[in-house]
């Protein structure tokens, strides 16, 4: 992957997830051992963020600075060139000047790959907007693993369960997480309001590459025998009128009473920040991952970084 | 205190105090000699700003640098997933995944003390609204050690006359110093208008522990026998009339006339920003401490990162 | 240059200017072959900005790691202190205790000569205002140099065309660099609308040192027997009606018809960000020079923080 721009889920194979995941298994024995290692010393990551994500630009930044490299946030876009009229095609090719690679995160859908075909240093997709958030979905995917059990290098997720709960269909983090899904045949099972569901090529990509679909409306089918459940936000906003924000918003909070009625080794994840999905009594069920899953975010970003400036 | 948080300057001994003291000596030192030193190599600091404070937060930044350490800033949190409607303790949650230690400045009192006990790395609190500033007291009290010329591992100041003059009610640096001083015995002299005196409690922790009191409305009375002049800013927006402000602010300005009435070796601190307390014509006045004051502030926090992280 | 601040180019003799790109050539070299050096391992820059520009303080911080040191940013100075009433003075001082080194950019002519007046450190100007701006003017002339193969250490421009284009009345960028340009007794074209006209007091400095100027509306006339295009932005903003700014906006765009009737291997340069001034079909032109004079830029603000950090 060295020199490679990482753009999109679609890029990687099982193996290349497989050799990301061990290498990230790697990182966290290092982290763990020593706090932090020389790979890429004298190495500069240029974290360009057009929209604010407290927590994936710290995720970066620590992962690089774990590598021993150096940051150069950028995250006051609109104070900056850019808000004089300047192009992400100059700004990408100013950085180029400066770093060694970019993580970019931009509100708009296609802008990763806009960058990486011009940048002469690799692309780290970061989220744009509805498109992709490619490092999000490996966290997710290693968490899985790493959860259940499974080996990084050969595992086999055919007989999961993994059910995706909340807003399906705005939700950047469940379309890319699917995909990464669909390499595996696992069973999903859609829950959602009827106004959020999966899109539609979403579910294709899943049912033809082998996956089986089910949609619900509320979690009591899957829950008691799924083996990962992702929960994810619904966003108020997203809904044309209230009261029908308020009719479903309960149906998708998760308490202790939800997980007594879960199977005794599942997985409950959730890609923060939350608001009222989880309530805050989950936290000490050691089913719980979300916070294990924040911290392999940290891993794998520094096992992509490492990978692509070429160590 | 490997390990601990610091949440409030009621958990330090005198013994505590001095070791600290010899610590920050200790730093200064390093940094005079070399800049820097590898103690925290790997380490990083999240910098977790609810509150703009480029002092403060640029002293810890420095701190942990001149320790070789890396620092995470989150200074924009308005634009962050705070802003999303995260809960404090998610976010503490999520940088304990990133960092090492995490420095917070909020504006509620009472934060640092609920993200200490949640947090699993220590917590320095920088400030949480109108509670405490532990990490200046302890660089007001060391400049005081220092100034005087005191041995930092023995000192007394039972003999000394410490002048607290300002706003004495919602300063919370005076808060957090005076509750240091009373650790020590040392007379304390209270300068500040009516309506801005200090709190009931605060005077009680004093006296319950041996400190002499004198409340003054003016500067005439101790200036001539003060060791310690500790000035603070009169903010206009306290006063409920103009008037009234307009009527006291020139009795807190400290110039070289001022001056010219003092001892020949007391000390003049302030713990900035000013804007008109104190002339510049003092600046240049040997006893006017508070750019050391100010640099005493890195050492401390070198100290107490070093201290918290195990070194 | 130890300990020495940099205010404005007029301090640089032609030694001084040869032996700033003779270490820039190093630095660059250092970079290609080992990403960084240890130069000033353990230093601190505060990269103090009260205005934003993402491209020089980005340029200042990757110049600094790259040199194994650290840095504070100071971006939102509208949040801190100073907009609590703090003077520069004073931020200034404060920045003394903590840092080796500060980079100022101040909207306000004259602020940098101010900072350097009063700090115990070394202070880079890093524009102020409609003052100066010389770490541009450095990397300027030195790109132009570099551009057109001549010796760093002993070049001659006696013989050279330089065309300054675009808003030569505002643009701090040009009148830096006229003044650098003026100690080589280049031939320049000055090439602006009426209303935008060089200042009559850099005229005469060009003049005075056996300048050879011209002063043009349009380009036609220059362009074929030009060394050196350099492009500068006509803001919108200065003009008093549209429809005048209208009416020359076009005069003033580079596209590769332009460069068609310019010499083969004269060179295109840009302070950046452009907007339109220079059309993107020109970037693959090999005597388009942005980009390179942008990474220049880097090279020389290495070469001046390891000069005046005293290594």
């Amino acid at each position: 992957m060295e020199g490679k721009s990482i753009v999109s889920v679609d890029q990687f194979t099982p193996d290349d997830l497989s050799h990301i995941f061990s290498v990230a298994q790697e990182m966290r024995q290092a982290v763990n051992e020593r706090g932090s290692i020389d790979l890429l010393k004298g190495k500069i990551l240029a974290n360009l963020f057009y929209e604010p994500s407290t927590r994936t630009s710290s995720s970066f930044m620590a992962a690089m600075q774990r590598l021993g490299g150096s940051v150069i946030p950028i995250t006051e876009v609109k104070y900056s060139s850019v808000s004089k009229g300047e192009t992400l095609v100059d700004t990408i090719r100013t950085l180029n000047s400066y770093s060694d690679c970019i993580a970019l995160r931009h509100p708009q859908a296609g802008s990763a790959a806009l960058a990486a075909s011009i940048s002469r240093k690799p692309v780290i997709n970061a989220g744009d907007g509805i498109g992709e958030h490619p490092t999000q979905a490996l966290l997710d995917l290693f968490t899985i693993v790493e959860e259940l059990g499974l080996q990084s290098d050969s595992f086999d997720l055919r007989d999961m369960n993994v059910v995706l709960l909340g807003d399906l269909l705005y939700g950047r983090t469940v379309h890319s997480l699917s995909k990464l899904l669909s390499l595996y045949g696992v069973t999903v099972h859609l829950v959602s309001p009827k106004t959020l569901r999966l899109p539609q090529e979403i579910c294709d990509v899943l049912t033809s590459r082998g996956c089986r679909l089910f949609v619900h409306e509320n979690l009591e089918g899957p829950l008691s025998t799924c083996d990962v459940l992702y929960a994810t936000r619904v966003q108020k906003e997203r809904f044309d009128d209230e009261k029908m924000y308020e009719s479903v918003k309960d149906s998708y909070v998760i308490t202790p009473e939800t997980m007594s009625r879960a199977k005794k080794n599942m997985v409950l994840m959730h890609p923060f920040p939350r608001v009222n999905e989880i309530s805050f009594d989950v936290d000490s069920d050691p089913r719980a991952a979300y916070f294990r899953q924040m911290e392999n975010g940290m891993y794998i970003r520094m096992a992509l970084l490492a990978m692509v400036m070429g160590k």
